[in-house]
């Protein structure tokens, strides 16, 4: 048997091929001006590291320093992580109401790692997963390399009539980005009824637990119920301010056996990539037991000082409408098209807005929501000043 | 539409139940006596930092510390990698007669993930890949998630035999795992020729690039073509003794503009889990640029040392018939089972020596190579003679 090609023709897989970022078509019509006079200000990456006001702890460096010196962890860990990463995870995320033993949990590459395990283990072509709307960029992407994605809003009528008998599993986003919800109890159990009643399983993204403000509390899914099976996902990279080491965690809950294959399946999976950075997995017991609260504390409450000065400023912009976020690092923002004369809509606005501030944001679109426009709230106070200083003067400048 | 699910039923996905790592089942026969006497002595994992003889040079610790003090390396990277370290990887690998460019780099996650992204770039289901025999695992592993593989011997004919119009890519790996040849300049050729013919690209594992012994050279697979696309993939694991920092890459040689559509689709696969960790990532031109050539010196001569024991004692093991090895980290022994009474396998023999003797080898099923057994080559020169002397005395036992 032989091939019968005369040339050279080489095209990408469908997987490469439907594996695009939808964000970056999205953006890619946002075009940075290099004679721009003014500054830029960029309130679209939603990395809390690169503005100099988030910084991970000293502890955590010690931690990492600790391994690097030893010259005892630079060996292959194994597939699913080292034991004592593994272990102080379970410690950490254990509850009375969802217990975890070491072997529940698995190391990942990144939080973004552990949801495409998640995805891959659960989905076969044809299936479809139901995920927010709006939502993280990553979902819809993950859903176009292997299956139809469908998008629900926080209404579980909708939610429930979207099941069918291909749907592998609900994805759920708490604390969410790009909304900053943070569901209540009764929003969580809700969920979970309609999983519980037709037997979908969850995957639930909880990389932002704990960073919730004020007034608000986190719910982590597992501890709401004892019959749905849950794949929770976590991470270092939001809690700790270090999302560019790459390490995530998948936590499984499953107290009746339901996931036995999937157990299985996840730590084969876990064999082709295997796993984030050793010297990083050798330091996670000591960055998860010494990383003082007050840490933690002065997280939370630079971002509530951000979202306070950023409520107040953008709600006095005529035709703008913020949407107060409960938790993680970001604010949405509602645009009354009715109100201007030239931005008929969201990416219309994220355009101008860079044309003539120098000031990015992201499009609802890149989040399958049209009519809002994202801001990330972890510059620094001065940088956010100025951002809506700047978003004031354009939206006088086309209001109608 | 809604599910007719009465009960819980959830089966993992067909990629999942198919990426099961062959090592592991065959792995499994063989197993530990927790009352064993004589010490554990394992020749079985490609670890070489496992043993204390094989440490990473200072100067890379240092870079990484720089990096870690610095507080600056700590957000995302690029999803294709920093554009320092694309810098640094292309100035390194680049010749007169395969130049590379930044953007010809793109990182993952240790060489692993380099394949996998070459697999999933180059392969749709049904497709079939052409993987050396006896070949590393992962080629089987990730061959079986997308699509039946092909074995082939450093057998030209045959290789040409088995190409057809579904094959995606020949897969070489030079120096290779687990028999440690490399591949002579008018090999290559060769397979580049059956290549050109049949329009087939190449993906090259050069992970243990420079590992290669006295009287031996190193021929880049690019460099020998002027035609043939390649993907040629590396990393930090080997020759820099670091492989649980999980860094590796992809270079693509690509002079005909043959590859526009899968460069395409490797910069959107890598947007799915954004690459190796931001401090590692960081310290490569650092660690490219200053890792003193007396730390790669000693590194050969410590493998040519070993190599040299592990001939000389193991040809003196009637029954036993080492490959020498050119490169690598590995040495492949045949057995002759008609000289012994009660070994009929390579499993066999594996399995008794280890309940026997505690000393543990992989079987060359592992890597589609029955009679032969993989013994890996880095343990103390005091832990190999004690391996090699029980190996003496255990034939000695099973002898006719
Ligand atoms: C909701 C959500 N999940 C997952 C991730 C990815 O986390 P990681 O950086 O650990 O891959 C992000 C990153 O922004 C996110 O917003
Ligand atoms: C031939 C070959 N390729 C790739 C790898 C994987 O390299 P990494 O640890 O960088 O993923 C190995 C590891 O042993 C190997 O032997």
């Amino acid at each position: 048997m032989s091939s019968d090609r005369t040339n050279w023709n080489i095209k990408s897989s469908r997987t490469a091929k439907q594996a695009h970022n939808p964000i970056r078509a999205i953006v890619d019509q946002l075009k940075l001006d290099p004679n721009a006079t003014k500054p830029l200000i960029s309130l679209s990456i939603g990395d809390p590291t690169i503005f100099g006001n988030f910084n991970v702890d000293p502890s955590i460096n010690q931690a990492v320093s600790k391994q690097l010196n030893s010259y005892r962890s630079n060996g292959y860990p194994p597939a699913d992580g080292t034991l004592q990463a593994r272990t102080a995870i379970a410690k950490e995320y254990s509850t009375p109401e969802a217990p975890l033993a070491p072997s529940d949990v698995i190391l990942a590459n990144g939080c973004s790692g552990a949801l495409e395990m998640c995805v891959n283990v659960l989905c076969n072509e044809g299936s479809n997963i139901l995920i927010p709307r709006p939502g993280f960029s990553l979902y819809a992407s993950l859903a176009a390399t292997r299956f139809p994605e469908k998008s629900w809003e926080a209404d579980l009528a909708h939610l429930e009539s979207l099941i069918d008998e291909k749907t592998s599993a609900i994805l759920v986003n708490n604390p969410s980005n790009p909304c900053g919800s943070v569901y209540s109890r009764e929003h969580l159990q809700a969920i979970l009824a309609v999983a519980e009643r037709h037997h979908v399983p969850i995957i639930s993204d909880e990389i932002y637990c704990d960073l919730v403000f004020d007034g608000h509390t986190f719910f982590p899914m597992a501890t709401l119920t004892s019959t749905v099976p849950i794949l929770a996902v976590g991470g270092l990279a939001k809690k700790w301010l270090v999302p560019g080491w790459r390490v995530g965690w998948i936590m499984i809950h499953d107290r009746n056996r339901i996931f036995s294959e999937i157990n299985d399946g996840l730590h084969q999976l876990a064999q082709i990539i295997l796993g984030p950075n050793s010297l990083i997995q050798a330091a996670i017991p000591d960055i998860l037991e010494n990383t003082p609260a007050s840490f933690f504390e002065a997280t939370i409450q630079q971002l509530q000082d951000n979202v306070n000065l950023s409520i107040d400023r953008v709600s006095k912009i005529d035709g703008l409408v913020p949407v107060n976020p409960q938790g993680a690092m970001y604010m949405m923002v509602g645009i009354q098209t009715e109100k201007f004369n030239d931005i008929e809509n969201d990416v219309q606005f994220s355009a101008k807005l860079l044309a003539e501030e120098n000031v990015v944001c992201l499009p609802g679109e890149c989040f399958n929501y049209p009519n809002y426009v994202r801001f990330v709230i972890t510059p620094t106070i001065d940088r956010l000043e100025e951002a809506y200083k700047r978003m004031d003067e354009f939206c006088a400048r086309h209001r109608k």
